[in-house]
């Protein structure tokens, strides 16, 4: 993911004067507009009678991850999803990325409710730094509900109002009325919503795919969605992730068959599963097939643990009696005995999986007996981690099942066949495609022209832009919003002036430094400067520090500092050396001056 | 990739020990061995006499890329390939990595030659950086050494014995008697060797595909290949990049077709088509289209225009008359008329695609009216570059075709099926596999066992090993050598030590420094601690500046040089500020202590 370049917090600064501008002098309203309802706004109370929907887009446009769009109108607005993404070598260092919430912060006492539409890190994963912030209601189905409970209890934020839906039930936040849509994905409890404002619906897919024959829970709610179509929408907000493929994603059921041929062919091995432990459908499938072929489960991982045990509380996972084994028993037992269902199917560093491939997992010792079974496709930028725990797995003897080689896992996202339909049930007014790269959004955006919707209909949106959207006037683009990423670093020390932070990083990492300390006293420079340098071509500092301390001595020689000043020094300084070591080496590190005033 | 452990300098020596000794101590030889044989050495004479066959792998096996191996009988060596590998955020800031030759510049002597497969970076990226410690003959086909000429012309390496070879030809080097095959790839003049060896024949797939319908050249010369299995192969070292994928490779004749729909359709348009320069063939068909659709051709990028040069002159690319136009001269032209051959079908950050997509290419503005074809699939690893690409050519509206939306590129590289014929026409009595990371060589070693070969005539070869095949003892593994990566960074200074380096860059980027000073004068600390940092997170430091200072203070308080050091003064520093900063934060930033002697 690349930092929007509006991470700049001197640009989201601006944009965020330019925004504070724009709502005291609201933006002309288009002339299709009835006059009266034009004569009813003063600009102070613009946004009191404003019956007029506004859509905020805060993340997973232009980018897959961190989704986070609001729906605005009047005095309301409701967040859909708060994701995050993992960060990225362009962000190093950093642990999570989440959006900038500063338009929500502004408009903190609108905000009805935070609606989430399933329970992927890409939805749920800036819940806590949302909430840290925002005293807000939280919606979702019970297997979302209760991993986000999950992440409070370990961010030790109490008092949350949890709101459990299901599909087919209707929520109205504000003026806003939600129905909310059963749909398949890759995690149990996955919704759309209907948005029923007072422009007309709007239509947000969440992830999805069609699955008429889930493994578990109910086929996504054809009936509703054409229902809801034939009532009317106003806008199809649709997401974008395989818009690239084409045809249909396959069933559930697939993966279910080809587990059950390997545990047939591998009856006398281990077998050793690592996959998503959110798709608790496939948990479900293999505490299944382990019955059957009679082997315990042992769970390997932390948010294995977790999850299996949140999702069997609240019924979402049945767990066979006596089936499930503690991971540290599996030592005295045949490998024909036993599957052992494991995190780490991204190649993690510290995953589960990741350490047994390492040799350093203490429960579990992989071997020339072992079946290795990586259900699940690596999340584009993960390629290179995943393949390194897949090699050093076959270093140890074991075999390995992946997803090049055989269907041990399929997609949770709709390819353009399943969209079609969607789209074809729907017959939207208006269409803004999301959750999708730049260009996944414009290869949505044409499959709707293909499917007859005209060009105007259509918007691209990118993080930061908030639209209009009214029934006669159509999408109108207003100012954008402050927006970004906003990186979290450590022990919840989040870093708001991170981009001077990367930038350093970045610096440091490609050319390394250099350090020259020199001490002052008396408003003059006393003694020899001192030059470290960390990083850098190593035989180059002891081959030419005597020649750079002869460089600086010149250049600083007499400085007087009581005409000068130490900041003035320090680019002197800083000047010399780095003109010095580009010319011996066309090479720029950064270049710290130190002055030690005594 | 992975910088093998062996980069370790101290490694590194303790193995290079290990092998001078080994060298001294023969290894026990297998006692198949005729009596008569093993009666010749002495452990002075085991060199001179010995007509084992050695095998040494310096790159490209367990990674992709940087291939090189040796092969070594008595006083020869013969190198195939030296190739290059660019860097990844493991080695940030580096400009590209080469096999660590010190095993070859210890046996300088022996070397008759290397000879390269064909002319990918991955085969002769790494040559310069060789041919500047070895003065040896390099042997290839016309286009091969036309493209090493490129690079040794930019290095200013001059007397280089370069000797053009063609299929069919027969080459004696020491004791070794080369018979050089034509094989298809994605670039003109690929060649297998059947290299004739005292123990017999080993023959080197390098990279290739089959097949029969080459849009120009032979097809892969299959009697050849056919007639050498049937005089019988002793070793079969066979390339593995594509042996996850089922099947046959696509012929280079789909893509044509696939461009030729692509002009028809747009022809309104301009199209702009981005390819890797080397891919000859494939230029070919675009200046042939070019002519049947009256478009002239413009080439954009520096290594485009090289290797057209190159390619031109040796006559591996008939250039129709009239049709190439300078890119300057396209402003004037009409968009149907135009075709813009270009680099950066890899998204490289400067290329001259990257350079139209950022909008800051001078020759070349894209715009709605352009179709832009990624004629390539991205190397793993630059799936980021080339999607960033894709994304900002369509918002400058621009249509862009690729990869996975048509048929617009075919791999260079052979399928499990066509795997299968070579080994069933070899029918090698012993079988290494080559070129792929672990993974790839473990799959092609288990479709050797498929077809029939037993497991204990297959090894599956690391960096560094070095083993010896004889026709009776089959392949026995030798002591490793010194072996690993070199890295070279900015003009050409080229660091040994880069463990170092890359270990202080990669704790900066993740975690960023502080630097500590003070002055000492006569024994004792003066004045504060000077505290800097860079890259962390910017509102620690400003908040506990003062409160690192004092714990600092606090720690070297009264600290007595004159019993102590400088050097333990630092790591007092650097323990109190570590500590302090890992307590507040969980963060573990360089620390740099440095000391100004007074």
């Amino acid at each position: 993911m690349k930092i929007p370049e509006k991470e700049n917090p001197a640009n989201a600064a601006k944009r965020a004067t330019r925004r504070t501008r724009a709502v005291k002098n609201p933006p002309q309203e288009k002339s299709e507009k009835p006059a009266a309802e034009r004569a009813k706004r003063g600009a102070k109370s613009a946004q009191r009678g404003d019956r007029s929907v506004k859509i905020v887009f805060l993340g997973g446009v232009g980018e897959i991850g961190k989704n986070m769009t609001a729906i605005e109108c009047g005095g309301d607005i409701i967040i859909i999803d708060a994701g995050a993404i993992f960060p990225t070598e362009e962000t190093p260092g950093f642990d999570l990325v989440v959006p900038d919430i500063t338009y929500l912060l502004e408009n903190s006492r609108k905000i009805r409710g935070l609606i989430l539409t399933h329970g992927h890190e890409d939805h749920i994963g800036g819940v806590p730094y949302l909430l840290n912030e925002l005293k807000i209601p939280v919606i979702g189905t019970k297997l979302t509900l209760a991993l986000v409970d999950n992440k409070l209890r370990e961010h030790r934020i109490n008092d949350v109002t949890m709101r459990v839906v299901e599909p087919g039930q209707n929520l109205k936040l504000g003026c806003f009325n939600v129905r909310f849509v059963n749909v398949n994905h890759s995690i149990a409890g996955s919704l759309a919503l209907a948005v029923g404002t007072p422009q007309g619906v709007i239509f947000h897919s969440g992830d999805f795919k069609i699955d008429l024959t889930p493994v578990a829970g109910s086929p996504i709610d054809l009936r509703a969605i054409s229902d809801i179509g034939a009532s009317g929408v106003l806008l199809y907000m649709g997401e974008s992730t395989n818009i690239e493929r084409a045809g249909y994603t396959m069933s559930e059921t697939v993966v279910s068959a080809t587990l059950e041929r390997l545990f047939s062919e591998n009856a006398r091995r281990r077998i050793i599963i690592a996959t998503f432990a959110s798709n608790v459908h496939r948990l479900q499938q293999i505490f299944e097939l382990a019955v059957k072929y009679r082997r315990k489960v042992a769970l390997s991982g932390r948010s294995m643990l977790n999850v299996v045990d949140a999702a069997e509380k609240i019924g979402e996972l049945t767990i066979p009696s006596d089936v499930l084994v503690d991971v540290s028993r599996i030592k005295n037992m045949r490998d024909s005995e036993i599957v052992i269902v494991s995190t780490g199917s991204q190649g993690e560093p510290m995953s589960a999986l990741t350490r047994m491939a390492n040799g350093d997992n203490p429960a579990v010792t992989v071997g020339e007996n072992d079946t290795v079974i990586i259900s699940a496709s690596p999340i584009p930028g993960n390629e290179k981690f995943i393949y390194r725990v897949i090699d050093n797995l076959y270093r140890k003897g074991a075999d390995v099942v992946y997803e090049s080689l055989q269907n041990v896992h399929v997609s949770g996202h709709a390819c353009r066949e399943e969209h079609k339909i969607i789209h074809g049930l729907l017959k939207p007014k208006y269409f803004i495609p999301v959750h999708g790269e730049y260009r996944h959004l414009k290869k949505h955006a044409q499959l709707a022209e293909e499917l007859g919707m005209p060009a105007e209909r259509i918007f691209i949106p990118d993080i930061g832009n908030r639209i209009e959207i009214t029934a006669r006037g159509g999408i109108r683009r207003l100012e954008d919003v402050t927006s970004g990423s906003r990186l979290i670093d450590g022990e919840g020390i989040e870093d708001e002036k991170a981009s001077v932070v990367i930038e350093d990083r970045r610096q440091l990492a490609a050319e390394g430094l250099f350090i020259v300390s020199v001490a002052v006293s008396g408003g003059e420079v006393i003694g020899e400067p001192a030059i470290n340098s960390r990083g850098f071509v190593f035989d180059f500092h002891r081959d030419y520090n005597k020649e750079m301390r002869e460089v600086i001595t010149r250049a600083i020689a007499g400085y007087d500092l009581a005409r000068g000043s130490v900041d003035e020094l320090k680019r002197v300084i800083k000047r010399s050396l780095k003109n010095y070591i580009y010319k011996k080496t066309k090479q720029s590190p950064m270049i710290v001056p130190v002055v030690v005033e005594l």
